[in-house]
């Protein structure tokens, strides 16, 4: 069903961790990325530090790069198909993790489909599922909600919201936050929260540092010297 | 807060391609394999087979193993803490993908962390989020349902509940299905859901023979030699 001219669209996974640039990909992916001359990123300088770190035996001047961003107008993203339809094939890298997750990769695999261009996804790090295996919660069926509301008050409506969604269907209930708002976050979750509910923390996921930690709401009250602040984390609960 | 005298719990992914045996690691967790000595796993014998495949430098024959499946009873999943309690590291494999994601592994986890044990997952191929990155579909916000019902009168339903949600939500919602029953459910998806919701199917993630495609129902309705049968698949939708 899919034209054997055009050129394949691959997904490219980079590190979650900030601080390490080592390549995070399977040495049979990292060969394919060897061979491509075209990628779609979220952010160019990144992307070319990332690159050249798998020593792909190329300039990586020789590259060409399109930056796709939440703020890239529709009619740009068509015009990423054009190496595609020519026979090339292509590399999309997000910021972090796996592209296509929650990032504005997705627009451009949605894009794809439509042009009936092959899209193949390459195994790499996620945060979440990562968090979701070592949390100990319900891996069976979960959610993924992406950043809670900003102002208090929704927020708060929110997490009691989703503890209520938890206990009706037996889910995990996963999100994120912008790091400097963690400590709020936590600090509302152990609030709002029912004593028995099961919190799990993960933080500085892959990286040295990395710490995850489930407890029931009632013991992480006796934990006040967790430092969250500035600290990358998914936050999953189950009631 | 975790005691320096207790061993890790680390979380091993197997590969998804059941026909393909080889590493899904990355070197780093290869090597953290290569020191332990103790595992709790799915299958015994498919995990025998994949850490002989890891080129471990030891025999396979000096290795502990325990059985951990969803009959288990949890007095012998507390008895598997012992080497971890004793200083051992540990690690725990199912039989496809990450261990604690749609496995009983969660259990093991969840005891670990009751007793303040390390757990460590590392990076390896998840069919949810691979399936997720090359889908095009919302990856801000997405569900996982796991498996939907078996009787035909009950899987409408929640197919239904499903779209509305998504609708609403503007989630992407992602359940699996046992491989013989797959076309009996890509018929109830394609009869049942509405012209204009978007629908993925993940055929064979990571083989050769993988195949991601994403169309509109109505699209779907036109491809009436798409053969599912018996192959592993995802579902992905949204309205």
């Amino acid at each position: 069903m899919t034209s054997k001219t055009y050129g394949h669209l691959y997904l490219i996974p980079v590190p979650i961790d900030q601080n390490n640039r080592e390549s995070v990909l399977l040495e049979k992916h990292r060969k394919i990325v060897e061979h491509l001359d075209y990628f779609i990123v979220e952010n160019e300088k990144t992307a070319r530090f990332y690159l050249g770190a798998l020593n792909l035996h190329k300039p990586i001047n020789q590259l060409h790069f399109e930056v796709l961003t939440q703020t890239t107008p529709p009619e740009d993203i068509t015009h990423y198909l054009t190496p595609l339809l020519e026979g090339f094939d292509v590399g999309l890298l997000s910021e972090s993790g796996c592209p296509g997750v929650a990032d504005p990769g997705s627009k451009m695999v949605a894009l794809a489909h439509q042009m009936d261009i092959k899209v193949i996804p390459m195994t790499g790090p996620s945060s979440i599922i990562l968090a979701l295996m070592a949390s100990g919660l319900n891996g069976q069926q979960f959610k993924f909600h992406g950043y809670l509301p900003s102002e208090k008050e929704d927020r708060i409506k929110k997490i009691i919201l989703i503890e209520n969604e938890s206990s009706k269907y037996h889910e995990t209930q996963i999100f994120i936050e912008t790091p400097y708002r963690n400590q709020h976050i936590f600090n509302d979750l152990t609030d709002k929260l029912q004593d028995k509910t099961k919190l799990c923390i993960a933080l500085d996921m892959t990286s040295e540092n990395e710490l995850i930690m489930t407890k029931t709401i009632k013991d992480w009250k006796k934990e006040i010297a967790l430092d969250l602040k500035n600290k990358p984390c998914v936050f999953l609960l189950q009631a």
